[in-house]
């Protein structure tokens, strides 16, 4: 067992938030200056706590466990969204300082160490998972050359101060045995039902797709109804039959949205010519994504063979991610020996533990967000649950350590 | 019988068209410099057909005939939209023109007379139908302070220029027994019917809506579909409903449209917590828009009922004006006297008709829009159908003439 000190925790926390502090949230986009000042107050902390740390040429800031050639990797992101909440990544990534100190002070230098990881961009603000893509060796050079942020700023230009840097953590999978992330759940499901932890049994595909219908612009007062080419209505009718119909597609964890409809010119009194719409749809299971996306495509053909011409692409394709049974079942019986029976749920969000999914062992915990909120200054949770989440991720870490030792 | 000369109708219309010509259009906003100046060549025209003609303080040009105590108003604008085309209200005009200045020539001096007029800006660059307004009372000077233009220019200064005009044109019920309107279709209904005039039955009545619903704003990812208040899902079914509950309310010439429908935040990845779209009515019959409007507030207090609120304002109402009977008559009898059988048709669009049919007798005329283009430099009619256009309203005037002085 590692004893977390939960007081320490939330004093970490709350010393890490006076970086790029904003109301009562945080603005610390990646490769901001209170962004690299807060990666270097990191390095500070992890070395207090006796880990080799050090800041890479990407931002990455990796602890390491020195007396110990196989570790269980536990970590996050401390790059924020602009203007967004205090725990996003940040709760992760104190949380494994803080059990990686806890360990070391308990002198528990069993076959398998503790790292410590931040990695840089999870919010993409140049290139999302930036830092976890460097790390797992799937980044190429000429993405981060052609990387911008939405105002404008080159990638490589915002690396500058970095590069006096010469290190570039990389994953080492003979070191590395699991990757753990506690992760504030962003959305309502824990607090709905009352638990306090969440066990992520995978990170969802993602699948968007732009749904575009071409008529004809026409005075809506002098156009008679036969003689329209109404893109606008195209769409509409697709949409419904979106609502209708994917419900009896989806799965129980599935979810999809439309997220966004124009119409053009977008006038009162004119016949839209051209509509738009994004159709995204997130769940577990490729099988069921490849349906749901056939089905739509049957249904945009069919509404093409009017006097409409209706036309879809797919702008987005995440392959969906499974967490690693073996941390699922540590995780979920860490809760249970704290007496919280946890919600197994999908992540319906990125996180790095995606990426690091796709090449190790990978597992994620959940602690409850007020209100379902993040990505706000008012995003929140619970001091308890803080301490909580942590207390089960520090038992889940033990029991791994012996399983993975064995 | 009131012979026009066709030739010369054809070159009046392209002397106009040379102020503000715009390519193969006409950029001749109101109360611009190539406006002011158009009326101001209109006024020498129609003095040198025999007429009392001025422009008044308002940038109406009204030519009398000098002779009549009775007579026949004919008209209709010489202002355009920005960028549009050379026939739009000028047509109307130049047949005025020429209809007053055949009857003249002719020495036809019965007991009912021609006036002509040319009202501005028709198009709503300032105030929609501010002429037709002002000529018949219905325009108050806090409407002239209020109004501005799209760019922030107020109409009162846009009007100093006529400062100097002592003049303010006004309806005559005395007078004025009837007005008459030649103008294109804007729509496609002659062209694709294969006829070449058309008899304006009314001007359709027009109820503009905003519908908007207000839900949550989400994580598309992270809120599974059963908590969701997604005001984007509520507007789509009502817009839905009106597509498939609409066509059942509505008359054989009624034209509905949504026109706008928007998403807020209106990305791929969040649940729309508010949206957004404009519904749009247009007959000739009070009660069927009644019954249209009141189907789709059920709907909407039905939608209301749910997780998302859903409201509904009307934002614009112009009640339908019916054509005088016997105007509808003679101008269908001309038609026929010309081999033509006329389609009678509501005018979707608005016109100063509307304005003067609300106080005095009014009929219109349509013809043909070449695919059914209007408000671009690419609207035009067909050289003999403009001319059997004109042909045709003359030979009601004569009709009209003879009835109106019995």
């Amino acid at each position: 067992m590692i004893a977390i000190d939960g007081d320490r925790l939330l004093a970490d926390l709350r010393a890490l938030k006076q970086f790029g502090a904003h109301g009562s949230g945080v603005d610390r986009v990646a490769l901001s200056a209170a962004d690299l000042a807060a990666r270097r107050w990191l390095v500070g902390r992890l070395q207090e706590a006796g880990l080799t740390a050090s800041l890479d040429r990407v931002g990455n800031v990796v602890g390491r466990d020195p007396g110990a050639r196989k570790t269980i990797l536990i970590g996050s992101h401390t790059d924020t969204v602009p203007r967004g909440g205090w725990l996003d990544g940040a709760l992760g990534v104190i949380c494994a300082l803080e059990i990686a100190r806890a360990a070391r002070e308990a002198g528990d230098k069993g076959a398998v160490g503790i790292d410590v990881v931040s990695f840089e961009d999870e919010e993409g603000t140049f290139l999302p998972f930036l830092g976890s893509r460097s790390f797992c060796g799937t980044l190429a050079e000429a993405e981060i050359a052609a990387a911008r942020a939405e105002d404008g700023t080159g990638l490589a230009a915002a690396l500058a101060p970095l590069a006096g840097e010469t290190t570039l953590h990389r994953l080492d999978p003979t070191r590395h045995l699991a990757y753990l992330e506690a992760h504030i759940e962003q959305g309502p499901r824990l607090e709905a039902s009352g638990r306090r932890i969440g066990v992520v049994t995978g990170i969802t595909g993602i699948r968007r797709f732009r749904v575009t219908a071409k008529g004809a612009a026409n005075h809506a007062g002098t156009t008679p109804m036969a003689m329209r080419r109404d893109a606008g209505a195209a769409l509409i009718r697709i949409a419904a039959w979106i609502g209708d119909a994917f419900p009896g597609l989806a799965g129980a964890e599935t979810v999809f949205t439309i997220g966004a409809m124009a119409f053009r010119p977008g006038a009162a009194n004119v016949v839209p010519g051209e509509a738009e719409m994004a159709v995204e749809i997130r769940d577990l299971d490729t099988a069921l994504l490849d349906r749901m996306e056939n089905a739509l495509r049957e249904r945009v053909a069919e509404a093409g063979r009017g006097n409409v011409s209706v036309a879809m692409e797919r702008t987005t394709e995440v392959t969906p991610t499974a967490m690693a049974d073996d941390l699922v079942a540590a995780l979920a019986a860490a809760a249970a020996a704290h007496g919280e029976e946890p919600v197994r749920l999908p992540s319906g969000a990125g996180h790095d533990a995606m990426v690091l999914g796709r090449v190790v062992p990978a597992g994620m915990l959940f602690v409850p967000s007020i209100g379902g909120i993040s990505h706000h200054v008012s995003e929140n949770t619970a001091d308890a649950d803080i301490v909580l989440g942590c207390t089960v991720l520090a038992d889940a870490v033990s029991r791994l350590r012996k399983i993975l030792a064995a």
